[in-house]
């Protein structure tokens, strides 16, 4: 069990992202390696890429609504139907990192996995903070200190900071992996990244 | 050996799609099925969908252009480096259509092949008639009726109409595959497009 750990990039709001979260970290445990989650806003993102949240582009969004449950499907990850929508992401993605700066006994990748599921496959809206204040909750993590921390200035500069050093890495869409400095785009480059894991590289 | 074509709809300036073009006759071989190719113009499809080419995107076209050859190495399909850009492929498509049109011995399939791989393995502009003439009088096609045949009308409605039928079916990019009715979008797809005829579905 050795090697550099899987930079994850991800926002709440993508359906592949979502599909992604529920794959990597046992992708990663195969080759001895850990994922380091990170929430980012794609929003900022696309103000520089000039890009959209790809469902709600004509002709590709009617895609993608077939292309996802499909995946879905075909790797076993639950999945609400009709597909939720993309969402702000703002109020999970703080939660994540108050968590993360916090320390303590709870994993900020549980509370993650936890958020993905609850808007994903729940068809929970967790643009809603008080959603996320629940599923934060129903963790174990004290639902007053979490609400207080996704105010905290520090915790908000936290995610800008992250998306910000997303963006300086080459990030552009969601999910994101950097395995070994090597970038990977998007779900469906999974494969790729285990072939990448296997041979070191080619 | 039965089963209905695979329809691979691809635009010669695609990237991705060539990577597609040098495996999708192998993969829909093995299970008994011969592939339609349709040349489109994605321009036509980006009027409507408001996309670009990919390649000249800020930061996704910086990730494409390690991908692209990244994908080549791991599949094993030669890759001119540097990676030459896309291209207005009108001249290309229809010399493709004109000779579907036209019958006889020569494979329209074997000429597209052949001018993908003249633009993305040996880096020759296909924007340029004169280089898709020399590509077809290499497979033993009359130069000057090749020449005569891109600048009929009939040519120009049929690659116009091909476009329209596509975008009519939902295709928003390239390569873009429909099996028995089912789309798949991506050189990345083509493991689920085998595992579709494989299963028969999921």
């Amino acid at each position: 069990m050795s090697g550099a750990p899987i930079d994850f990039y991800f926002d709440f709001a993508s359906p592949y992202a979502y599909l992604a979260s529920a794959r990597i970290d046992a992708l990663a445990g195969r080759w001895g390696r850990v994922v380091r989650w990170r929430p980012i806003l794609l929003g900022a993102v696309f103000k520089i890429s000039g890009g959209m949240p790809n469902l709600n582009k004509p002709l590709q969004g009617d895609y993608l609504r077939h292309d996802v449950p499909r995946c879905a499907r075909l790797w076993g990850v639950p999945l609400h139907q009709p597909l939720p929508a993309p969402f702000p992401s703002l109020a999970a993605s703080r939660a994540f990192y108050w968590l993360d700066q916090a320390g303590g006994e709870h994993s900020p990748a549980a509370l993650a996995r936890a958020l993905f599921h609850a808007h994903w496959a729940e068809g929970r809206d967790m643009a809603l903070p008080e959603n996320v204040l629940d599923v934060a909750a129903s963790l174990g993590l004290d639902r007053d200190a979490v609400e207080a921390g996704i105010a905290e200035t520090a915790v908000k500069d936290r995610l800008r900071v992250e998306t910000e050093t997303a963006i300086s890495r080459g990030v552009f869409g969601a999910p994101f992996f950097v395995v070994d400095g090597e970038p990977f785009w998007g779900a469906d480059r999974m494969d790729q990244i285990e072939e990448w894991l296997r041979r070191g590289g080619w």
